[in-house]
C-alpha cells in the first residue's frame, strides 16, 4: 500500500500518519520525489485496508498493491482445484471439474414436475451432460411469479439423481436451508444476487458440498474472488466460479456475457470456472455461439438451460434448448474442445 | 400485454396462441395491420407474465403495458404513505418520514464501542438529526474487514437510544436475526446487496417495524419497487425506500448518486424516499452539495455518516463528516428546505 | 508515477527498468519493501504516461499519482474562470458565466422555423433566461430522423439574437463548420457525440468563441477534463462544462443525470459547470426537480428545452417544457439559489 | 407503432391523436381493452418515429414494433454481404470479408516508423495475416500523448502495402481527410469514438472504399446498425461492423468484450463483423483465449495488435502480441475455425 500525501501536507501530519501506521504493527519507508512525498506501508495490506488512511489530514490517496484476496489466488496456490463429484450409484461415473474434461452441466431452469424431470434428465444424459441442473427454490424478482416447487422439488431431483445416477446441482437462498441443500445436493449453488450475500457465504463455508458461485449482475471479478474467500475462509474450498452475464446498458441481451472475465480467473485463481450462456443471454439463438466460445475462451464448465417444453416453462422458456438442439450444441462443443486441445466429459 | 407476430407467423401458430392464453383465463383481441399482426392479452397482466409467451412459435416479442408492481403504486394507493415512529421516552418525540418535514438520520457506519456512540448521537441530536443510524452487523466485501459488533453494537445502539429519546436504525443481513432486529430498532435496514435477497424481504414482510430498503447497486427502479412489493405482500407496508448510488464506469466517486430516482419515485409510489450521499460519493467533500441536491430533488429523508474521529474510523472513515461540519450542513439543509416550501424535522 | 515490480523481476529486468525512465530524462527512485519493490518515477508524469512502462519485462502494474490533465485544474489555476458574454445591441446585457448569478439558457432542441422561434425566444426572456438555445444542425442516431435546417437555422437565431438582444447557442458538429458557426454564434456547442472528437476540438480550439463542451455518455469526469484540456491546449480557454447525463442500466429515464460531477468539477477545476436536465431525463416531468437539485449541487448553469407546442416539436418534444412552466420554473430557482448564498442571473 | 393511452385519457385526446397520425398519411387502428386502449400505426415507421406522439395529451407511452434500421437488416437483403478487397501487384491475393474464410488484420497500434512497419508486416504476413493495420491519425483522451505521423505514417503504410503485396486498413478522423484516406487506404476505419460522428459517417458514405465501423464504447448494437444505415444510406453499403468491447463498471480489463454482440449481429445483419481483442481487453495475455472466443462465436474476421518491441510502442505497447505469439495465435485460431467448418484466410 502506498500513501500519496497531499501536496501542501505538513511534517506533523506525515509524523501522525506514520506513527499511526505503526502502532498498527505495520512499517514504513518514506518514498517519492520532493514535489510528490509517499508512504510506502510495509507489512499485511489486509491489515492495512481495514484503517480508514485516506481519512488521515494530508493524505490525497492510497494506492493498493496487493490484491485483497488470497487463498483464492493461483499465487497463494499455484495448483489448479479439481472438484471431484463422486459416482452416483452403479450407473454413475465419478466427474472431475477443473480438469482436462470440460463438463456439462444441463436441465431445467425450475422442477416443474417429477415427469418434466425424468425426461430431460434422461435425454440430457443422452447427449453427454453430466450433472443435472433444476432450481427449487427460485430468486424471481416479482412475488407474484413461480417461487419454485420448493421441498417438493428437492425430493424429484433426488429421485432423478439415483434413476439416473447423475449428480445435481440447485439453489440455496436462505441461510436456514443450507443444511438441507447440502445435504441432498451434490453440488450448492449461490445464485448472483446472493452473491454478496455474506450470512449465506459464510454458511456454506460450513458446507461439505462444493459450491456453485453466481458472479453478481454489477459484481467485478475482484469482488467474485473476494466472495471465495469468504467461502474458503470457513473451510470449504471446494468452490466452483461461475460467470452468467454481467448488467450494461446494452438492451438486446438480457445481460452481457463477460467472456473476458473466463481468461481474467484462469490468470488469477486455481478455482475452476463455469459458464453459463442461458441467463447470460437470456436468447436461445445466442446459446450455441455463447457454448462455443466459452469453451474457446478456456472455460471448465458449462451450465445450459434445457427444456422439453419450452412454451409451457413455468420460467425462462424462451431461452431454453429442446433437447434435440442440445443434442446437437454438445456434438459442436466436443469439435471445439478438441481443437483446444480438451476433450468433452460425459456422465 | 401485447405480443407481437413474427412476419411468417402461420395460422396455426396464431390459433394456438391464442388458444393457449384463453386457457390461462385471460381474454385475446387481434390487432395490427396486415403486415405487423399482433394479439392484445386482456386480463391479470401479472398472470400472463408468468408464462412464457416469449417462446412460443410465431412470437417475436411481448411488449409489456402495465407496471409489474402494484400495492407500491401511486396509481394503487393515491394518498402518501407516512411512517410515524412513536417517540422514545419523556425527551423523545414522535417522527413522522413522508409529510411535510425533512428527516436526516446520521451516525457512525459501524457502532465501534459505546463512548463513540453516546458522544456522536448527542452531537448529532444538537445539531438536529433525528434519527441514530449505526451498523451492528456489516456487510463487508472482504472476510477480512471489520465485520461489525453484533449483539454487542445492539445494545449499546439501545442504551443510547434510551439515553437521547433518539430512534435507531440498523441493518439486518440474515433471516435468523429479523425477530433480533425487528425487536430492537426502531427501523430494520436492508442493506444494497441484499435488495433482491428475496428470504429476507419475505421474513421483513412479517415484521412489526418499518423498513428502510436500500436500492441495489445495479438495480433499476422498477425492479427496487418489486423488491418492496415483496415486503407489502407479507403485510408490512411501512416501507422507506433508500437511493444510495448505483454502479456505473465514473471512478471518481464511489458510486454515481441517482437523483432522477427520487423525482421517479415520487411520481410512481406513495412510499416515502431517502437519500444516502455517504455511500454513493464515498467522498467527504461532496456529501454537502449532494444532501442540498437531494433535497432540492424531493427527498422525504437523508440519513448522514457522522464519527467524531473519521480517522480511526472502522468502516467508512473517508465518507464521514464531523460533528461541526454535519451541524454546518443542517443549517444549509434548513434553508434549501424552505426554499422548496418544507422544513426540517428535529428530535 | 509508480512501477509496481513482479515479485519474480530480476535484477536485470530492474536495471532495464530504471535505465529506459532515466534515458527519457527522467529521474528514478527505488522504494517499497523487500516483498514488494517499486520505482518511482520523478518529473513529469505526462512524459511518462505516454511510454509503454506496462508492458516492460518484470512490470506488474503502473499507479499513477498526478492528474493527466493540467491547464484545467484548480490546482493549476486557483481563481475561477468566469466566461463574459458581451451584451446584444441596447436592450442586451453581459452575461457572466462563473460568477455569483446562475445563468439559464432555454429554447428548442432544434430551430424548426422562424416564428416559433421568436415566440419561444421572447416567453423565455420575460421568463429570465439569459440566453437562447437551438439546435440547427442536429445529431441524431437514424438517418431518416429530421437533421436540422443547417444555415436556415442559424439565420433564424440570428434575427432572434438582433431582435431580443439575447445571446445564443448552437452546436457545431464538422470541422468544416467551426468558422461559421465561431462567427454567427455566441457560444459554440459541442455535443455528447463529439466529445471525444479530437479533431473537432482542435478545432474549436482555435475559435474565439466560448466553448459549451458536453460530457460524453460514457465518459469519465477526467475525461471531460482531458477534452476540454485538447481546447485549452490550442488556446481557447472559455470553456463551459456541461453535465447531461450518462448512460447506465437504469431504463426510467434516458440517461442518468449524474449531479456528483456538478460536485466533483467545482472541486477539480476552475471552469464553470453548466446541467442540462432535459437531455439527462428525457421526461418533462423530471426537469423541474433536477434543475433545482443542480442549482443546489453547486452548478453555475443551465440549458432547459422550451417549446410552445411540444407535440408537434420536430425532435425531443416530450422533454420539452411549455413556456408557462419555464416560467414557475424559474420562480423555484430564484429561491434555491437564494437558499444556497448566490442570485437568478436575467437578461 | 402502438401508441397506449393513458387509462384518463379523453375522447377528444384520442380524436386529437387519430387526426394527427392520419395528417402524416399514416393509418390507425383502436385496439387493446376497455381499461386499456391503444392505437395501433399502420404503416412507415421511421415516418411515425420521427414524430413526438410521446409529447400527445392523454399518451402514456409509445411502444416500437420494426426495427429502426432497415438496409443493415438481414430482412433487407437476406444475402450475406462479402466485401472483396483486389489483390495488391503481383504478389497479392484477393481478400474476401464475410466468406467462408476468417480474415486476420494485424500490425502495429501507430505507425510510429517505416523500418517497424517493415518488419512487423513481414512477420505477420509470413505468419498468415490477410491485411495490415496501423494508425497515422491517432485518436487519444490527452493531448499530451503521441498523435500519429499523419500524412508521414500514411506514406509508410503504402510503401509497405506495395511492398507487400497486402491492403491496408487506417483510421479516419476527420470529415477533410476522407478524400485522401479513400485514395490511399484500402479499408478506411471509423474509430470508437466517432461512431456516432455523424458528418463523419455522411462522409465516408460518399467514399469508395469498405468502411471499418468500430462499436461506440457506449454504443448498442441497434446504434451501431443505426451508424452502418447513414452509411448506407448514402451509397455505400461496404461496411463491416467491429465489436471492441464497452464500458463497463468492470476494472480488470479496459472495456468489455462483448461476444454476444457477434452472435446478434450474424443474426440481424447481412453485414461482416470483425472483433477487436487488442482493444477490448488491453492486456496481451487475453488476446489468445479472446481471439479463440470471438471465431467460434461467428466472427467473420480479427483485427489484432503485433508489435516487434511492445515496450517500446508509442501506443498501446501493453495490449500488443510479439510476432512470434501472434504465429502461435494463428496455429490456434486455424484449428478452431476448423472445428466450426471454417477456414483461416491468408495473404
Amino acid at each position: 500500500m502506498i500513501v500519496v500525501l497531499k501536496k501542501d501536507a505538513t511534517q506533523e501530519q506525515l509524523d501522525h500518519i506514520v506513527a499511526s501506521i505503526r502502532e498498527w504493527g505495520l512499517g514504513t519507508e518514506l518514498s517519492g520525489s520532493k514535489t510528490q512525498r509517499m508512504v510506502d506501508v510495509i507489512g499485511d495490506e489486509d491489515l492495512a485496508r481495514s484503517k480508514p488512511i485516506e481519512a488521515f489530514p494530508g493524505v490525497d490517496r492510497v494506492l493498493q498493491v496487493q490484491k485483497p484476496y488470497k487463498r483464492a489466488s493461483l499465487e497463494f496456490k499455484p495448483e489448479r482445484t479439481r472438484i471431484t463429484i463422486p459416482a452416483i450409484g452403479q450407473s454413475g461415473r465419478e466427474i472431475v471439474i477443473g480438469g482436462k474434461e470440460i463438463i456439462v452441466s444441463a436441465g431445467p431452469c425450475s422442477v416443474e414436475g417429477r415427469k418434466m424431470l425424468i425426461d430431460i434428465g434422461s435425454a440430457i444424459r443422452a447427449s453427454g451432460a453430466a450433472i443435472l441442473r433444476g432450481g427449487a427454490f427460485k430468486p424471481r424478482s416479482s412475488p407474484y411469479s413461480f417461487q419454485g416447487l420448493g421441498m417438493e422439488g428437492i425430493r424429484y431431483l433426488r429421485e432423478v439423481r439415483e434413476k439416473l445416477g447423475m449428480p445435481i446441482v440447485t439453489e440455496v437462498m436462505d441461510t436456514r436451508d443450507v443444511d438441507l441443500i447440502d445435504e441432498f445436493s451434490d453440488i450448492i449453488q449461490i445464485g448472483a444476487r446472493n452473491m454478496q450475500n455474506f450470512s449465506l457465504l459464510k454458511a456454506v463455508g460450513f458446507a461439505k458440498k462444493p459450491v456453485l458461485l453466481k458472479r453478481g449482475l454489477a459484481s467485478t471479478i475482484e469482488e467474485l474472488l473476494m466472495s471465495a474467500e469468504y467461502i474458503m475462509n470457513r473451510g470449504n474450498e471446494q468452490i466452483i466460479l461461475c460467470e452468467r452475464g454481467i448488467r450494461t446498458f446494452e438492451r438486446y441481451t438480457r445481460n452481457t456475457l463477460d467472456l473476458s472475465a473466463v481468461a481474467v480467473l484462469k490468470n488469477e485463481t486455481h478455482l475452476p470456472v463455469l459458464v453459463d450462456p442461458s441467463h447470460a443471454t437470456g436468447r436461445r439463438d445466442l446459446i450455441a455461439p455463447m457454448s462455443r466460445a466459452a469453451v474457446a475462451a478456456g472455460a471448465d464448465a458449462l451450465m445450459v438451460e434445457v427444456h422439453n417444453d419450452p412454451k409451457t416453462a413455468l420460467s425462462d422458456g424462451p431461452q431454453a434448448l429442446l433437447p434435440k438442439d442440445f443434442d446437437d450444441l454438445m456434438q459442436d462443443l466436443g469439435k471445439v474442445a478438441t481443437a483446444i486441445g480438451r476433450t468433452l466429459g460425459k456422465q
